[in-house]
């Protein structure tokens, strides 16, 4: 299972990396590296390395680094955090909830980008871009993050994101984040070779228990609170189709609907049905 | 102008980052940085940020960190340098000439994803997702990197990325790599908001011009010889169409063709005529 963000560890390491980022923004304070922290180095790595991927806690290394003092603030489900067009520059790590991203076509239809839970960072792309002097081409779409639950996000200004003074653990993080981004883009264009719209389903469903799941006795459950609109939304599929296609993903025993959540109960059989459709 | 890769700096900066990379891998040799050595990083720093977006050379921090003793191997046009099925997990950095890479529908049809040209890096997300032990969810497609023209490219085996252990210019490099990839797929998707042919086309060929112009007397000449089928296949578009718009763009002046190049006559007003279009 995947998810963003790595756990807090041990009080020795958390006192290492201040210790060590400290020595990095101050330049000259380079005495702080001893050979006994260099030690502390190779091991620390590694167990970065490790832990990456297998927990549900906002990245502390993040959270240290941009927000030294900051406290989460607690947002309204269906609020706009930020946009892209009028929002001052800003970055935000989630604490608890679930946001979407979307844009809105000169048609007024309003697209679904992406999603994002406990641990995810946005809006990274534009400030990575700003930081590193580099204006995109084109793009020129306003992108809004609305929550989709009521959360609790870390937010700081980004006007002065210090990309050339980062701890290697920060910037790894930052590759790891903008590759995650990424692929979700890529599985939600890649969805269309589906001729089928029960296929199409089946792969966003099966990505979303990749991105948002949770082992539980029935199955694997998906835990933001998705309408069919917004299932449908992010693969270009009419929300009428989406709910005609879960009605028979469920009654075929594939799928539990509650008020709140959806569960995979046979995700193997699922992966297998569409494995060789096209 | 866009362009990939940081120009050959001077001798002091150069031999200012072999030391401190040595420091780096060393671990125990951090007796290199010196004060001295730290208001370089502090200068090196500053530098990069100004000369990275203004260069057509392939990046000399990339090539030092990975390619320590290589040289550029030249292959021909059209043949596959790599396929993300059989080959084994190399990484390749473009010296001269213009790759394409795509994807083969099960139907047989052939996708073409990106270009990349002088200074690019390929193929860098699956490289850094190895590094970062980050298997991806579902994308399982073969992807084929492909020959335009005569090309050369330095080579590496990418079966040990040493992700944990890079100078900070190498991670800030990796990261603009990554924005600059997504923002070209962002792009590509794009182009589907327009509504004519017409202008899905005069977006994609200002987009080619970004990535891959050059200011010449009769306007920006887009560098690789791309064919009418090259054009279409990144944003869905029948060759014929293409051939037909591009012979309209051409009579009304805002395009020269030749065998080898395109080249545009007047960007400002093809922006224009996109700008409020969709």
């Amino acid at each position: 299972m995947l998810s963003l963000g790595i756990n807090r560890r041990q009080e020795f390491f958390t006192c290492f990396r201040k210790h060590y980022y400290n020595a990095w923004i101050g330049g000259v304070s380079v005495t702080y590296i001893t050979l006994g922290v260099v030690i502390c180095v190779i091991v620390g790595y590694e167990e970065v390395q490790m832990e990456r991927l297998h927990s549900d806690r906002v990245s502390d290394i993040l959270l240290e680094t941009f927000f030294p003092d900051g406290k989460p603030t607690t947002v309204e489900p269906g609020e706009i955090v930020y946009d892209s067009d009028t929002s001052a520059p800003s970055l935000f790590v989630v604490d608890k909830g679930y946001f979407k991203t979307y844009t809105i076509s000169n048609d007024g239809d309003l697209h679904i980008q992406n999603f994002y839970g406990p641990g995810a960072i946005f809006p990274l792309a534009p400030v990575l871009r700003r930081a590193l002097n580099w204006t995109s081409f084109r793009t020129k779409q306003t992108v809004y993050f609305e929550t989709l639950t009521e959360a609790s996000v870390y937010r700081c200004k980004a006007e002065t994101f210090p990309i050339a003074e980062l701890p290697p653990e920060v910037y790894q993080e930052l590759i790891y984040r903008l590759l995650f981004n990424y692929e979700v883009f890529l599985n939600c264009a890649q969805v269309q070779k589906f001729r089928y719209a029960r296929h199409r389903i089946i792969y966003q469903l099966l990505l979303l228990a990749d991105m948002f799941g949770t082992q539980t006795e029935d199955g694997i459950r998906i835990n933001p609170p998705l309408t069919h609109f917004d299932i449908g939304s992010t693969i270009g599929m009419a929300r009428e189709t989406v709910t005609r296609e879960m009605e028979k993903l469920r009654s075929g025993g594939c799928l539990i609907s509650s008020q709140q959540h959806l569960v995979l109960t046979d995700t193997a059989r699922l992966q297998a049905e569409i494995e060789n459709a096209h």
